[in-house]
């Protein structure tokens, strides 16, 4: 794809709607004709066509025009598949409805669209022309939703709709996430626990341990800085119990046994799993391993194929620990890129890596795909927690 | 300059001898004719010519060849200006002595070597074709210093010469310098005051911050970050008194009112001019702001002319800080780059910036080039401290 933004950040919006619904005048009227950056390319039924458009203050969104879910043959099957892709990674839904009426076709991807959670708008377009059927009003009534009715063609209550859109828009993409701001007050102390092995980059600190130094002095804590194996003594440094201990995932075992069970701990890894995810999601598909059964077979998730050491992590640690958690016999898979498998649904578990190489916007994404597909994701470091036996410890602290 | 590695790292030496003395040879027999990597420039009796190759173990070094200091005529003043130039810079001066013996020009050279401190080296070359004079070696026992003698021909004593060179480099060149390891002891607490302002780069933390605490972490110390206002709970806070407070030289002034006097401080610039630096030599230099007389001139010195903060700091702040300071007219002059102006010998004071892009070996040269030349030095950091009256404290730590 030729994309100005990269992929992750866009919001993908699913666009569906008869040929004659007037689609693209409506997309023009939302984004403003004369600003629209139209790069479409050569689509496919199997890989549907992305419209590049501007949505200030939103910043940059795909539409995708997809086929629906009532086409018949060889060829409507892959539509179906394809129109399927695109509902999985779509943040918003919108459904336009033209002088037809809703008819099988929307009222079949209304209802795959709520199946999937996705926040959906139902447009009458073309008011200008002919109002909504009040059989069709009445409907949108009953599914419990209200239709915008606008005319792309006179510019009628599509401020009203470009507003609704933004407000259908996830929160990721209106508001900057939390690290541990939360966690700390004012004053209070967070030590962090930083082990020095041969992995460390000399002469600095990698960029999560820096980033949570930095947020505890924007929200006017105070953050201490220690090797695991000084954490008792550093522990007796201070006048009182910190407020919160975050370590490395790496340390987390000796690190539990030498933090006292009243003081809140937690790791790196569980605050970027929050910061960069879904950290709830995460938990719950942590606790797929406790029902896994010989034969299951688990995806190991990449979001690039460049770091050896996460290859490691993922390729080899995390599948030793596992045999011995679950003592069963497992399939490990391995992917990286952009896109999951095809046939994600065989698989009875995805642990993913920390995505330190993605946004949070794409890893959501991720986190959403498999969950609208019945699959549990959980990542790395959660995946650990759970294996060393300290998980619910270190998800306390967000009440979880 | 074509030159391999970064200029201010090489390991500068000032050869000097008769066109017949074997200086040629005597490099080749040195370095290992082999390995040398001879790159040639043309050079301008007042720009003389480096001839780069490898030392090892101490790496790249640079062999200047040098006219001498009793050149008569016009042509020869210009050589003996080249000669002080490269003397300034030299880190090493080797004089190597021919057939013709100590005469009037090694004498002098070797005396103008001994003012500017530059360790010397004096070498008795084609020992194969002749010995030494008795009454040259007498002479040199009177200077109190003991020649080699060698054959560049034969390799007789080369090793040994190559051992005395490696000796005669200065420490920075054989040595990691010291951050604040031995300021700190292990599980003592070194408290780090880092002011949030806009200047901060959002999300983290600048460099010389990460790397004080990765330096603490290196030497089993523990360190703590706080915000400058939050200084005074971030102490009670702690058990005992931090063993060290390190602040940002911005909010020295509020910060050293609010640590007790029992307290060592010190800050983040002192402990780097330090550490790319020599901080007794800048402190000196600093001194001499109190001996200032109207109608003085000031060198602002900066390693590189891209950071507009920098600038500011530099041609708006200290100059207002010290005619406050001092109560007298002075005037100010900027220079950038790499060498210092011909005429340095004007200015009654250099004050240089941080050096954040030079390093440890060239800020030192830089240094000593000054002291050679007569022309205190000190650095934005130390300036500030001692405009502002924390110097002696902010000293205090490094016995200083």
């Amino acid at each position: 794809m030729s994309d100005k933004a990269p992929r992750g950040i866009r919001l993908v919006i699913a666009l569906t709607g008869r040929r004659n619904a007037g689609k693209s005048s409506l997309i023009n009227a939302i984004c403003g004709q004369e600003v629209a950056i139209v790069s479409s390319h050569a689509g496919t039924t199997t890989d549907p066509v992305g419209k590049h458009y501007e949505l200030l203050p939103l910043g940059p969104v795909t539409f995708f025009d997809t086929a629906g879910l009532d086409d018949q043959g060889e060829l409507g099957e892959l539509r179906v598949k394809a129109t399927h892709k695109v509902l999985y990674r779509a943040d918003i839904a919108v459904v336009v409805v033209g002088e037809d009426g809703i008819t099988k076709h929307e009222r079949s991807i209304i209802a795959r669209v709520q199946e999937l959670s996705i926040p959906l708008l139902v447009v009458f377009n073309k008011n200008d022309l002919a109002a909504p059927k009040d059989a069709d009003l009445a409907w949108c009534a009953e599914q419990g939703f209200v239709p915008s009715v606008v005319s792309a063609e006179t510019g009628e209550n599509i401020d009203e709709l470009k507003a609704q859109l933004i407000a259908a828009a996830p929160q990721e993409f209106k508001e900057e996430p939390l690290l541990l701001g939360d966690l700390v007050q004012p004053g209070e102390v967070c030590v962090c626990v930083v082990p020095i092995d041969l992995s460390a980059p000399k002469g600095r600190l990698i960029l999560p341990q820096v980033q949570v130094l930095r947020d505890l002095l924007d929200h006017d804590a105070i953050g201490l800085v220690s090797k695991e194996h000084d954490l008792p003594a550093t522990l007796g440094r201070l006048a009182e119990d910190p407020a919160l201990v975050v370590t490395d995932s790496q340390a987390v075992d000796l690190v539990a046994k030498n933090v006292p069970e009243r003081v809140a701990l937690t790791t790196f890894s569980t605050l970027f799993a929050r910061y960069k995810g879904d950290l709830p999601a995460l938990v719950e598909g942590a606790k797929a391993m406790d029902s896994l059964k010989d034969g299951d077979t688990i995806l190991i998730g990449e979001a690039c194929s460049h770091h050896t050491l996460e290859d490691d992590i993922g390729r080899v640690k995390i599948p030793a620990w596992m045999k011995k958690y679950t003592g069963k016999t497992l399939n490990f898979e391995v992917f990286s890129g952009h896109d999951f498998p095809e046939d994600l649904e065989r698989y009875s578990l995805c642990i993913h890596c920390g995505s330190c190489m993605l946004n949070r916007r794409e890893m959501l994404r991720r986190i959403r795909e498999c969950r609208r597909r019945g699959v549990p994701i959980t990542n790395y470091g959660v995946a650990i927690s759970k294996l060393q036996g300290v998980l619910e410890r270190i998800i306390a602290p967000f009440g979880l």
